[in-house]
């Protein structure tokens, strides 16, 4: 059903998910969609409910793109280190190069007096497109178990 | 020693085994169990110790099919929702189709007012087959390293 | 760039990392690192900042083993149980049987008590040798997000 290629592809998609966004390297985070992309944030609540209303909603990479900027340029928030552990990862369904693919995740937080805590858990429903044996998210939905999270969304889960 | 089908036939497994038990399919995670299986949750304490007292000990497929309808249409638990996250992987035996695997483990629960906490830590130390490019548990021991649970145990770890 | 035995004999090393020191299999642990290595633990503070203080620096092979017979015999701390979940491991860099190798790790940890707290959250940005199949750790740097860890390192992160 799949090669291993392909697989090792859609380990190191996530791999590099975490180490981009843990790292503050938002344009490369960025590079790991595909041109036509989104990005949800859901809590587990209203996702399992069937109910639309989002954490966070970009439904192009535009919008993914004004994200970043904003959050690079203008935004004020706490600052902290962000830690993904991603784990789980399983595809669920191929068609073509197109791939469904979930992952648990768990974000650790640091805040600036070097205390750790847990931010969010949750799971990744993502769907992923092979290129050249690289891999893109083209859909990506976070769904946040702990609806009530700790504090603002400043960087991305 | 061991082809990469088969790694990615335990790897599945695990993953698996973890959304089916997060998501409260619980009807697919008793599927990934084998006809004749073991299944016992277990202190590090008294693991360690060789001592055979369980916090959860089901002897036979009946004994967890049990379970699980109990957990369906019995039981009464604050509910809550699990997240399991399983890291690294290991086969340290292969015996024809059967594998001796460990993994560590991580589930964070949060509970109905959308808050999180760690709820248990510990490895697996299973006896895994392989047919037909599939993986099942034959024997699943859930070793966990806090013994004193925050609470009582409801759904799988 | 990698073959998939490459990779497999990466993941396994990581895996092997975590079970051994998890399971203070400590000589075991010792054996994953190469004649010729060093091991250090550092703050992310420290390292994003260029500065080199380390909160533990071994830069020989001799250097950790004796840390670890000091830890056998003669160490005094409140004994616990490690975690080591490792997650994201991506290999950056291939120079001849030299791998540039990142991961993220947390590091939870259980008291004589039974209760479960989260303890460290980081990276390894790692170099590691692949020889006769087998990988081996030649630079290991734990690089700790919450640098004011709560309590003194006794056993390895």
């Amino acid at each position: 059903m799949m090669t291993a290629e392909q697989r090792f592809a859609v380990y190191d998609l996530y791999a590099h998910y975490a180490s981009t966004a843990d790292a503050c390297r938002f344009d490369d985070w960025l590079n790991l969609f595909a041109p036509i992309c989104s990005y949800r944030i859901i809590s587990l609540e209203n996702y399992a409910a069937g109910m639309p209303l989002c954490l966070m909603l970009c439904e192009s990479r535009d919008m993914l793109i004004d994200r970043i900027v904003s959050l690079q340029r203008a935004n004020e928030y706490a600052i902290h280190v962000d830690r993904h552990m991603i784990s789980g990862i399983r595809v669920t369904q191929v068609q073509g190069d197109l791939l469904s693919v979930e992952a648990n995740f768990l974000v650790g937080q640091t805040n600036s007096e070097g205390e750790l805590s847990m931010y969010v858990m949750g799971s990744y429903h993502d769907t992923v497109q092979i290129s050249d044996g690289q891999a893109f998210f083209v859909d990506k939905k976070v769904i946040v178990d702990n609806g009530c999270i700790p504090h603002a969304i400043s960087t991305p889960i």
